[in-house]
């Protein structure tokens, strides 16, 4: 089974986003908008069980998250994804690096560059229209960040919520 | 914010469900296939933390749920709706009773028929073609669930997962 590992923003980012890539994005509705943590990796139900294991315990010995927007930005000419970017913090890639060690070890694909995608698969043309548009936006936003999320995802592509960890704490 | 508290089914049944709600059920897009144990209802940020607090207790005190699927039903003539019939159990009674409780006390608008929808407004021709059809396949399917989830909707009307818990356990 295919499993990954994101951060869902508050409602408010989320509702922002989404009106981009209804337009923009064509996995759309197959998730919610998100921060990508660890991507797609493959674990047997046996196994998903002992990463759920140490990820409570990642989670609870790791903080609640700052999430800053201050710029849109975009992975082009490697790939037409035009997306949110979050500041990178210190604790946000610490978590990310603990989710790529122990029972989740896997070297990441690209290096952590921590964002919220808006659109992709876009052609050039309309990459460049839209990012330019887009960019004239004058995007700030701040929030904490307190719990993230295990997703499998399901044959038609869309994505399932295994387990939330909840930052810094103790389950009650 | 509108929140809503649902048991997902194992990926397999999730996958079946969706290759007849990618057809007959408008709601497809918005949220995986599950079992309605708490139907839309509002709170505030601070409100759900309370109630979060206690799910996880309720979660707690709970224990897994036999899930078992002997045929396929409709609430017609009521709701044109075509779903798998949960066989009721006492526990799955008692889970949903104490979701209409304490900092969760609602009245629930129907009795509780435990189901995962297949189809929805259809019109009453297409309902009675499609029901015949589907009464047809002999679907007997049986597993344990062992956790729910308290979900809010964005404004586009799909749901997030805001936090999981699972029945009969202590985090650790």
């Amino acid at each position: 089974m295919k499993y990954g590992i994101a951060l869902f923003p508050s409602k408010k980012l989320q509702d922002l986003v989404n009106s981009y890539r209804k337009r923009y994005d064509p996995h759309y509705a197959l998730v919610s908008p998100h921060v990508t943590l660890k991507s797609t990796f493959d674990a047997s139900e046996e196994e998903i069980k002992q990463v759920a294991k140490e990820l409570r315990h990642t989670a609870k010995t790791a903080k609640p998250l700052d999430l800053e927007i201050k710029k849109v930005s975009s992975f082009s000419p490697v790939n037409n994804v035009i997306y949110l970017k979050v500041e990178p913090t210190d604790e946000m890639q610490e978590l990310h690096d603990r989710l790529h060690t122990g029972a989740l070890s896997s070297e990441p694909e690209y290096a952590f560059v921590p964002h919220i995608t808006l659109g992709q698969n876009l052609s050039d043309d309309e990459h460049s229209d839209v990012l330019g548009s887009i960019k004239m936006l004058d995007i700030h936003h701040k929030e904490v960040i307190d719990r993230f999320h295990l997703l499998y995802q399901l044959d038609n592509g869309s994505w399932t919520v295994y387990e939330t960890f909840l930052l810094g704490k103790e389950s009650e």
